[in-house]
């Protein structure tokens, strides 16, 4: 159990370091007889990918997904689907200058400490390039959950101090992939395009959050006491790296609101007029549209020096270099989405097991 | 994997309803040899238990812990600790007329959503009684931590709109158990429990927050990728009953900082001059505190009428009875310092296997 | 994983020392809306209990199944069903004179090499009488089971060198329990008791075996690769204090055979001409019976002296005391079925979720 | 939970079908700072592989182990050890007769009854191909393990009616590998060799047993109850494709003792005058040899004409084709001893956890 796997039934463990060989991953669980449209799934690592556009990294893979077992003539067996994404534009070079620095905000000095030894290339297994694969598993669970109407999406709600003000039913989804900002709103994505910028000019970073949207979940999914899907999606959306918050539909305002006008009256069996709830009671879906909101950090490598200290506690200075993203949201938006399908697939067949 | 357990290797599973004969749970992986102060256990559900104080629940539940294995001599087996906990003041005639009816922002639609079958009684499994359980077993966690030097101590840091604006370092931590509201500022304090008041002679609830400090975890502690000590933290606090955001370090506040501003620069090794990473990096423990933050949403019981539905879905008035909490965060002190236990202890043993 | 649960979707965890106030066990996963007949579990724990016949052990134990949870007027909940049976003829003085002393061939000394300390008194955690919380949960998977039709039945084939030559499928079941000894031809049986009685005059104590039929399991249950049937039931028989050997079908005979003769030839879809396979192929049920053998040792404790050591490794003689089986294959007939009725359980769950 | 995975700490998960692209898989939870010597891993490979001798079966593959992951100059980091194997000589065309036949004794019919889709090909999942990936993953256990001084070591002790008459403690080990059959004895080695032929000229296939002893683990590893150091063995051995059997100790021949034989009584600490236990009481090493035995029924693929029926039900004739072992204990060696190698390091984590 040391924690690269998630999910109970549908199960993805992952593998590999930033600039090893190859990341990869293996889905266990995922049911038999899935026609696999692998186009659709190669689609949706390309957003995720680096170099896609001006306001990401400038890194270029092309991580082109190998699947090498659980797919025959186009249909999921019901075995593991194994699966490989190789590091081709792995510039370990640029790294050689931090091999025993430990850089302010990342994960350089805790992986020292809990293993005594640390592939320092491009932050090894630490690197947010692990998300890769929870992409491709979340898109494999993807195809398998459109079969039930279930479908996740998710936007850039902020970037710094810039919101997008709109209720998620008033968006038109067709439109957040046509910015690469990932907002849905053209004058705000604007907005954010240029702070953007403005802020990779000044060598700094910046946070921002992502909003996701699950709907046509049935009620009744997800699991009472500790495994509440709440719960089980907090886990898989903290679990991402740089995120620091996690809240479901009222969210932090829930502290400030009386419970009058925080219950969500029924208008119908499973319809309410309200949804502070965000689509979850107790822990099982109520059939309402499930809602979040994942607070992302500024990226830790910023292209200033920073005071710190090397792993003989010497002082030393991190200078900037290699290449990362000035925000991270817009790529986040298929991380989220990926870690929201694989959460609800998960429940989905634990759900199945007892009906 | 019905959702009763949590932790891998200091693992609890709890079971039981709220008007049950008992509730109880089994304690397994707690290493053996531990000298288990039986008072201090039950004191800390004394913290906990309903009708302590004028600004919770009347229920009147003596909450005796009553520890059936594991346990010899005074110390510990290393053998599964079960232990129970009687409902002696369960008045389950105050539920009858809520058979068929689905109270808003409850979890009785969804429990007949994925049952089909539900104990009405006090909310049968989803009653917030089933977290004294996790009270206790965070209480024996806590013996075993503190031989490390290891604490957890949390508090009332909002009550609706009134927030304690102190930093925790500043915090007297013998105050918070002084004040009823388990605030640790006297005139904070004073304001919370008067507005705890007014709202309930209106029949209404309120939310609020309990702010979490861990102290004297080593650097090293928690997993990579998706069992990241804070992933798993996230989980254990929204899976308590009514938790709707889960905020580490910096928190919401996070998405509007830039990079320079928010990263920690070290001034020695595990020292590190800010703290807005939570001391979490990577999913690792840094030897910073870890500092979090929790949103309980306003108890979802009012004593008010509200327009709701029968399991026919029938249009109904759901009439406030039965005796509940009009806000839950100074009863939640405890509950989320028992899931920080669970949660550190079982990541404390996960490292000691590889260590 | 302290080892004290099995199974993944129907899931039995269980707690309790031989000599103190109670053990006891959860059931996580059990489907909801399942009549429970009580009696009918107690009625199998019946045959378990201690005491019921002149070959099995004194020890009178009342053995009383107290349900705690997860059942509401008559009905499983689908939430956890906590149960306990209180130790009430324990006489743990009779162990005071072991305090220190390592058994030959009990689990006192690795107890010890593990724990660094123990509950001597009756065997503490390590004592069979854990078993009898599995036949109540087992009794629970039968109910839930027979409603597709599976049945699960064992009797006792041999004790020492009397061997019941009989194909299962010429035994009448419902003779299996008219005999103490739980051998359904009667003039087997009477050779094993008289046998069993000689021995228990000596001071001594007996192996055997036994068998067990799964009837009724559809096709197409079982995982491939480590989660076999056939390799999860092994675990389960081994898991049963003093089993030393496990056989599937041809069981250990089939070193010796040829592939010509121990193939199964298809007769028709799910019918085959010979079960030598046992009914499982590729870790997969075929819809034949499955048989298996277990084989228990001579129980450890014997009414003789034994030379021995202390904790200290100083030589000391055990000398038998307490109350215990001269053969305990009669009472481990209930346990035998109880175990495979669980992993059934957890394996049908597990193929509802895929199918 | 589909199956694919087995261990807590020490956990192995495999994937790959026998004519896909590659098989492969993922270690999690292997120590960090372990200098890993490949070229003795994929020596153990080579003791696996077909092709390797005139009494295995013909395929010849290469059975390159690539490491992907979790290894960086040399040492494991702790992080996940990915790794494939690559299917070179996969002969596809082979099977196109068997699309939708059911072979006896394969399970091809139990796969379409579980899954309803199948990769027909050289028996897809089912295919003992996979054991190369537990053989890696073994070989990987053994670098850590050894460094406690713990070493396993099998031979094959029977073919057919061909028994090796010999205590364990009288074998040299070094002569084990240096017959193709892998007894120790060179003259039953011979008479084994030969009948295995003469097997082979007759079409046909036979059964056999591999030994397996575990040396220098000490007293204390092992779980209660239900994770019993035995059962996990159990489970491990059954896992295995072919296997009908498993023994521990005194194993079928228990059922025939008496209990004043069978005792183990100490000569000293964690020093017994006998081992009937195999080195395990109460699921927990007494630091004893643990000895096991493991019964391999006869290879299903017989190069004879079977009658059976294809997946509408209609009768076939199944006729010998492809290249498969007459005899797989040979080569069922060093995948009995990656079993007993994961499962002995899996729980020597979980004992240093809470040790």
């Amino acid at each position: 159990m040391a924690g690269n796997s998630i999910g109970q039934l549908f199960r993805l463990t992952t593998f590999g370091e930033s600039h090893g060989p190859a990341i990869g991953g293996v889905i266990d669980g995922c049911p038999p007889g899935l026609e696999l449209n692998m186009e659709r799934v190669q689609s949706e690592l390309d957003r995720r990918k680096p170099g896609q556009s001006s306001i990401t990294t400038q890194r270029k893979e092309s991580d082109t997904v190998k699947i090498l077992s659980g797919v025959f003539e186009g249909k999921t067996l019901g075995s593991p689907i194994g699966f490989i994404i190789e590091n081709s534009d792995a510039k370990s070079k640029d790294y050689d200058h931090l091999k025993d620095v430990y850089r302010p905000s990342h994960a350089d000095f805790t992986y020292d400490a809990k293993y005594g030894v640390r592939d320092h290339r491009g932050g090894g297994r630490s690197s947010a390039r692990e998300t890769a694969c929870r992409v491709v598993a979340g898109a494999v669970a993807r195809q398998y959950l459109e079969k039930f109407g279930i479908d996740v999406w998710g936007y850039v709600s902020s970037v710094g101090e810039i919101e997008l003000n709109a209720n998620y039913q008033s968006i038109d989804k067709t439109q957040i992939h046509s910015s690469i900002v990932r907002c849905p709103d053209k004058e705000v994505a604007d907005r954010m395009i240029q702070f953007i910028e403005e802020i990779r000019k000044q060598g700094d970073t910046v946070g921002g959050t992502v909003s996701c949207v699950i709907q046509g979940l049935p009620a009744g999914i997800g699991e009472p006491v500790f495994d509440k899907l709440n719960a089980d999606l907090a886990k898989a959306m903290v679990s991402i790296n740089a995120v620091k918050a996690f809240e479901l539909g009222s969210g932090v305002s829930a502290s400030r609101m009386l419970g009058s006008d925080h219950n969500d009256q029924f208008s119908a069996l499973g319809k309410t007029l309200s949804n502070n709830s965000g689509g979850i009671q107790g822990g099982i879906s109520n059939g309402e549209d499930i809602t979040m909101k994942v607070t992302f950090k500024p990226v830790a490598t910023i292209m200033r020096d920073q005071d710190t200290i090397n792993s003989k506690g010497e002082e030393m200075v991190a200078t900037g270099k290699g290449r990362h993203d000035p925000c991270v949201v817009p790529r986040a938006v298929p991380i989220v989405e990926a870690m929201c399908l694989l959460t609800i697939a998960d429940h989905y067949l634990r759900q199945k097991a007892i009906g």
